[in-house]
């Protein structure tokens, strides 16, 4: 078997969990964050970094390789692992809710398409949407996402959904959910890898009751994990945790529990108090680019005049390449002087800041105390 | 003595040479390139990175330097080597050269200024110009140019030259050679800091006799190594050798000669043969970032659709990080996806090509059979 999902420690005071995945390209300690690398890699950084800041894995968009360069040319380059130089295991997303979000992108985009723009079709088959870069038109179906995921060859992968956007009504959510289950029926027959897992996503919106009939639903499915969809999608945050708080004591204990598109170091731990398992965001990278700075204490904004002569690092706890080699003076230059040298600085502290964060809390679940972090 | 050249061998079929130079910072073997490190970063790499990739010295620019964050901060902050983190050699230009052309850049930028641009005016004195940046005036002098440059502390400084534009009549190529000498006077005379050494810029424009007299006045004057300065303007390139040619025999055999923003890898090793020692020049890494690969097969313009499904890396003899790990195809997708990892794998490859060809130039030379090569 090529994949194991081993509770090792559940913490005593709170629903947290401590857990080792196994897949092809080596373990995942859980709780975990991955980094986004939509287009096959993680904005400015080599794999070497991503290991370096102690990244076990990272995500992929579906949707983004498709188009470009399509999920057929790394099939021939040998699979995204390799046409990425990425060793240890990989997620990639469904495409379902990039489709959405990024026909909004383009919409408002500072370059102006040059075509006309419809928003996303869905009927039973699929969705029918225009592609960000040029207006092509194409369909995407359950079929075809575990089609490009197949070939794409990530170790996780995930069930086509449609998520909803917020706020949205009860029906609406409705049809939308049993939509998602239908596609998730359909995903779950259509996966033929042996070397990747499949996992479901739940979606219900913000109502509780179509959340846990969802989970049911993809329960009897079966999957070998489970994702919570369509939050952090512009609902208040008590809204969120409310719902999180739901819904995960539905979700199997013995399968991984991943939280998609979540958030700030706090969300993470407020949501693996709850006992979720997995987190991916783009917070720690766009962040980064966008001369954001987490630090233990509170954010910096690297081209604030405050640092114009300011020898310290980033953080002073910090041990990342940045902090251990270069001054907040000489990162704000970068910044100001708009060298991209900044970007990748700035986000190799990011994502150290981030696991590191997750790191401290899986010590705290393993000597149950992770309430006093 | 902090510095010390040696010439430890002649190559005996052409006036190549091969030397050591001692620097505070360590030893330079020549011939040598340096890459461009503008704003006090070479776009896009970290200085490991430069140094993996066998680089000894680095170019930096007292104009960019002067004019943000300024010199006095990055004085403050321990001096350039500190400021940015490389622990080897560096040589600053004076910013002569920078203030002209940067004017012209900035009149063509796209970027459209929002004041209105006088150009550089020059006097006895100094040069009156105005920031690229935002347009405030400032003077520079021979004495303000060292005062910057020995604040930065590079190893290596320039003296602050007044470069003509080619086409240029005799007689204002003249005045300015006369200017130039001048300043260099000036320039010597400021100079206080026994840690750094000075470097004269012969000027002379395309006339052999006025680069003749403008060589004889600088040694007169005196200095630790002469440049050619004023040359790859936009000349054709016969003239460029021509100048080379005539005036590489005044020059001291016992001083470093220094090639000033040259050039492509042939005519590294065409000046090598006339007896150049060092040279700087931006195409590796600008190449690098649009998408222009230097191989020993010809260039790759990775850009374009025949590499779509290329699995073989840049250059097959190559072993950089760059070819040991990635394919055209991934570079490619990464270029045409605007991802910034595309501009610093091509930077590698291009300065770790740059570096092999030197390398094996020096070899030849070692062995008497440049020529061959």
């Amino acid at each position: 078997m090529s994949f194991e999902f081993e509770i090792i420690h559940k913490e005593k005071n709170t629903n947290a969990r401590l857990g080792i995945l196994k897949t092809p390209h080596g373990e995942i300690h859980t709780p975990v964050f991955m980094p986004v690398g939509t287009q096959a890699t993680v904005k400015t950084l080599s794999t070497e970094e991503l290991k370096e800041n102690n990244t076990e894995i990272i995500l992929s968009n579906t949707y983004h390789l498709y188009l470009r360069p399509g999920h057929k040319i790394i099939q021939d380059m040998g699979g995204l692992h390799r046409f990425m130089h990425w060793d240890r295991p990989i997620l990639t997303d469904s495409g379902g809710f990039q489709i959405f979000s990024m026909n909004e992108l383009a919409k408002g985009s500072r370059k102006q398409p040059t075509y006309s723009f419809a928003s996303p079709k869905v009927t039973e088959e699929g969705v029918t949407f225009q592609s960000h870069l040029n207006g092509s038109r194409h369909l995407m179906t359950p079929e075809k996402s575990i089609e490009i995921q197949e070939a794409l060859g990530a170790d996780i992968i995930m069930n086509f959904d449609e998520p909803v956007s917020y706020p949205a009504t009860y029906e609406h959510t409705l049809t939308s959910m049993n939509m998602t289950t239908q596609w998730a029926l359909r995903c779950k027959k259509a996966h033929k890898r042996g070397d990747q897992t499949l996992f479901g996503i739940v979606q219900g919106g913000m109502f509780k009751d179509l959340r846990e009939k969802s989970t049911m639903d993809l329960i009897d499915i079966g999957f070998d994990g489970y994702a919570l969809g369509g939050l952090s999608v512009g609902e208040p945050k008590e809204i969120m945790f409310e719902i999180i708080e739901h819904s995960t004591p539905f979700l199997p204990e013995d399968k991984p529990r991943y939280l998609m598109g979540v958030g700030t170091p706090e969300d993470l731990i407020h949501s693996i108090i709850m006992g979720i398992d997995m987190f991916d965001c783009v917070m720690p990278t766009r962040n980064a680019r966008n001369g954001c700075l987490f630090t233990n204490n509170g954010k910096v904004l690297i081209k604030n005049a405050q640092y114009l002569k300011d020898e310290r690092p980033i953080d002073l706890k910090c041990h990342c390449y940045t902090c251990k080699n270069y001054s907040r003076a000489y990162l704000r230059h970068l910044f100001i002087a708009e060298e991209i040298l900044a970007l990748r600085l700035n986000t190799i502290h990011n994502i150290h800041y981030y696991n590191k964060i997750i790191a401290r809390v899986r010590e705290a679940i393993l000597h149950d105390n992770l309430e006093e972090l």
